[in-house]
C-alpha cells in the first residue's frame, strides 16, 4: 500500500494561528487586548513547561498572558477564590487552570469554577453539556484540536465509524461527543472494554486518548484508516505504535507534531473568539 | 432457546414508587410536600395526556402537581417568564416543561431557562455534562428508566458492548453516557449511520430510542442479547419488532408496560430527591 498521509499538526496550527493574527490586530485597534490568564499551582516541572509554551504562545501572537503561580500548600478554596477574581477581572478573556493540580485539592470543583463565558479551554461541565447539544462555544482544546486537523486534510467524518480509545473528560468524552455531531457513528472504549483490537479493527477513523505509550497496535488497525494519536507520553511517545500503525493507515498524526500543537492554537482561537465577544458588548 | 426475560416496567416502577411512598410521608411530617410544576403549552392533546399523567401519578404518592398550562401563542419570552417565577418559587421543587411546545417557540431556551436546581427531568445542558461527568444530580427520566429496569433485574452492564440506536438529547445521547459510565462499551448509531444492522448484531444491549415503529429488525439481534426498547409510537408501538426480537433476545422490554411507566416513576423519584434537599437546607 502507498504510504499514508502524515497529518501534520505544525502546519493546523500555522494556518489557524495566521488566521487569529489578524483578528488580534483588529481587536488591539479597538483598544481590546485579548488576555489568557494561566493558573499553575505547585511545582510539576512538566506543567511548568506546559503552562509556559501555552503563555509564550499567546505573547508572540499579541495575546495577554497573565500568569499566575500558587504554592503547592494552596487549599482548594483558595483556589476557586483566585479563579473567582480572574471571571470577575473585565480584562481576562479566558482562564486556563493546569492540570493536574497537587491532589489534596478538589480538581474538579476548580474547574467547575471557572465561568463559563472564560472556559476557554472547555473544561466545565456546562461547556461541556453545551456542546453535547450542539451550541457549545469553546470546546474542549484537544478534541477541537483532533477536528480542526481532519477538517484542514478534508478528511470525512460523516457516516464514518470513529472508535475512540479513552474516556476522560477532557478527551475521550468530549471528542467522541464532536464526532457524533459531526454524523460520525461513536464507539466509545476504555479499560474495560472487552475484545478492544476487533472493535478497532472496524474503524474508519482511530483517536487514541488512553495515556499508554505504544498501546495501539498495528494489527488493530483496518487498512486505510485514518489514525489521530491524541497520546503524549514521556520521551515524546504517542498511544499509537506509529511505524506499525504507519503501515496501514490512509492517514495518521506524529508525536510529537500532531495533535499537541493543534491543541494550543486551539486555546489561542476561543481566547481571541472570547475577546471578541468582549470587544463587541 | 429459552423465552426471554420480559422486563416488566410496571413492576419496577411500583417497587421504586413503594420506597418513594415513604419518603413523601416523611417529608410531610416534617411539613415539606414536594412539589412539581408542569408546564403544557398549547392544545396537542397526546401532551395534554402525557402532563395529566405525570400529575394524576404525583398526586396518587401524595405529591403536589402544580399544573400551568400555557395558550398555543405564548412567546419564548413569556414562557421563560414563567419558568423564572417557578425557579423562584421555593415550594416548588422540580420543573417539567412538556416536549414538544409550539413550533414558534425556542424549545431549548426555555429547557435552559430552567434552573439545574428544579431540571428533575435531566434536559438541561448543565444537568446533561453534570451526568456526562459523573456528578449529576438528576439524569433525563428515560435513560435513568432504562438504567433502573436494567438494575432491577441485575442485569450486567459492565464490559458490556451496548448499541443505542439514536442521539437525541433527552435519550441517544444521555443513555450513552450513563452505560459509559457504568463501564459499558457504548456505540451511538442515528440516521447516518451505515451498516446499523451489522452494529446492532454486535450488541449485548440494544437501546431503541429512534422513534420509528418496528424499525429494529429481529435478524439484527444477536442470540441472548438484552433489548431495552424506549420508543413509543402511535398506536402503542416501540421501536423495535417485539415479536422477531423476542425469538432472539435473552431479555426484552414490552411496549406498553417497559420503559415508558418507568420514566414517570424516575420524574417523582427526582421530585422527591429535590424535596429532601429543601427540607435539609
Amino acid at each position: 500500500m502507498s504510504q499514508p498521509l502524515v497529518l501534520d499538526g505544525l502546519k493546523v496550527a500555522e494556518d489557524i494561528k495566521s488566521k487569529l493574527q489578524a483578528r488580534v490586530s483588529s481587536l488591539k485597534e479597538e483598544g481590546v487586548t485579548p488576555c489568557l490568564a494561566t493558573v499553575l499551582v505547585g511545582d510539576d516541572s512538566s506543567s511548568a513547561t506546559y503552562v509556559r509554551m501555552k503563555g509564550n504562545a499567546c505573547e508572540k501572537l499579541g495575546i495577554q498572558s497573565k500568569r499566575i503561580h500558587l504554592p503547592s500548600d494552596t487549599t482548594t478554596e483558595e483556589l476557586i477564590q483566585c479563579i473567582e477574581e480572574l471571571n470577575q477581572d473585565p480584562l481576562v478573556d479566558g482562564i486556563l487552570l493546569q492540570h493536574p493540580v497537587p491532589s489534596h485539592i478538589d480538581e474538579r470543583a476548580a474547574f467547575e469554577a471557572i465561568s463559563i463565558d472564560k472556559d476557554v479551554d472547555g473544561v466545565t461541565s456546562w461547556g461541556f453539556g453545551q456542546l453535547a447539544f450542539g451550541f457549545g462555544k469553546y470546546p474542549c482544546c484537544t478534541p477541537a484540536a483532533i477536528m480542526a486537523i481532519l477538517d484542514y486534510y478534508n478528511l470525512p467524518i460523516e457516516g464514518k465509524h470513529a472508535v475512540v480509545v479513552g474516556r476522560s473528560p477532557i478527551l475521550g468524552k468530549p471528542v467522541s461527543i464532536m464526532l457524533l455531531n459531526r454524523n460520525a457513528t461513536v464507539t466509545t472504549c476504555h479499560s474495560r472494554t472487552q475484545n478492544l483490537s476487533d472493535l478497532v479493527k472496524q474503524a474508519d477513523i482511530v483517536v487514541a486518548a488512553v495515556g499508554k505509550p505504544n498501546f495501539i497496535q498495528g494489527d488493530w488497525m483496518k487498512e486505510g484508516a485514518v489514525v489521530l494519536d491524541a497520546g503524549y507520553n514521556e520521551g515524546n511517545i504517542g498511544d499509537v505504535d506509529y511505524e506499525a500503525c504507519f503501515e496501514k493507515a490512509s492517514a495518521i498524526t506524529p508525536v510529537p507534531g500532531g495533535v499537541g500543537p493543534v491543541t494550543i492554537s486551539m486555546l489561542l482561537k476561543h481566547t481571541v473568539d472570547s475577546a471578541e465577544l468582549r470587544a463587541n458588548q
